[in-house]
């Protein structure tokens, strides 16, 4: 017999993404934060969100600015996606500290890294206050991705991104692993099954 | 040299969650739906949100019930969590199709997937309407797990819960892979290398 142990209210969950996101100061200075809390949240148009506390650099910067970018780091990027989320860029320039390059956005005003294999430019479209944390609302202006990493329908194949992911529980940042289905199809043996 | 290629403004992302939504209809029957579109937005208070369409038979459910369940499913579950995507709970029985088991929450008014080995209980707490997607926020109450995934810390071990991710681009779920760091430390080598 399986025995469900209650965890008690707190924000666990399996896996979160390792979301990049780029941004101006007030002075021009191109900053990053990693943040683990973020998501798609509309189709049309097409939106992500980034939860962050107040307290970060990085908000500041997105009240003033209203946009941001989100770099997604690859594997091979790891400890440079993890300092981002360690220092602030308070008293920090995490660029020069890692020697990665803030590229300008043609579309928004945020510079994202050139050297991860995949980037959305975004507008904040809302700002939603719900308690420690913020969430900022970014209409997707344009999604970038490195020609390598693409597979032959011109999509980004998630195998060459090689993106990272984290589960905040175990302290761990994950590779992805193998395919186990196909989405909008695996399903269909179960309304076989059915009838 | 390194080309970007541009996309275009479309919700491409390397890896989103699979998140199952419990919901109550006007009947009481429950319903189950796979969102990829998920996340923690919020600490204090613990809060998840999901971004679904109007025309989804759970919106009404969230809109009448205030609550929902997330329940993520194991790799074992990949035809079930597929098929809760595929179908509607306006016309299908979704648990009694996939002989899976809705279990009442004892904390707000939705069930979960009792054989599913990890479970949020959430109460809406914020209603965005962003445009053809409407993302609901909601406050964990709870969170449970099935004590034979809990690790020595007595947090869920990402290992054995065996979550699915989806790379929606590529159509493909994915399970999760081998550790490439330790968060909040692989980063720390970089501030080393710096001084």
């Amino acid at each position: 017999m399986t025995i469900m142990i209650s965890l008690g209210a707190d924000t666990i969950v399996p896996i979160t993404p390792v979301w990049v996101v780029g941004t101006y100061d007030h002075e021009g200075k191109p900053n990053v934060m990693t943040a683990a809390w973020g998501g798609v949240c509309c189709s049309k148009p097409p939106c992500v969100y980034v939860s962050l506390r107040k307290a970060t650099y990085t908000y500041g910067n997105l009240m003033e600015r209203k946009a941001f970018t989100i770099s997604f780091p690859s594997e091979a990027y790891v400890k440079e996606a993890d300092y981002f989320g360690l220092v602030s860029g308070r008293d920090t320039d995490k660029f020069s500290a890692t020697k990665l390059t803030p590229m300008k956005s043609d579309l928004v005003d945020a510079p994202y890294v050139k050297e991860f294999p995949m980037v959305l430019e975004c507008k904040i479209i809302k700002v939603i206050e719900i308690g420690l944390h913020t969430a900022f609302i970014g209409e997707i202006l344009d999604v970038k991705a490195q020609q390598n990493v693409l597979d032959e329908n011109g999509k980004p194949d998630v195998g060459k991104v090689q993106p990272l992911i984290c589960s905040l529980a175990n302290m761990s940042y994950r590779r992805v692993g193998e395919q186990v289905g196909l989405a909008f199809s695996v399903g269909k043996e179960v309304s076989a099954r059915k009838t």
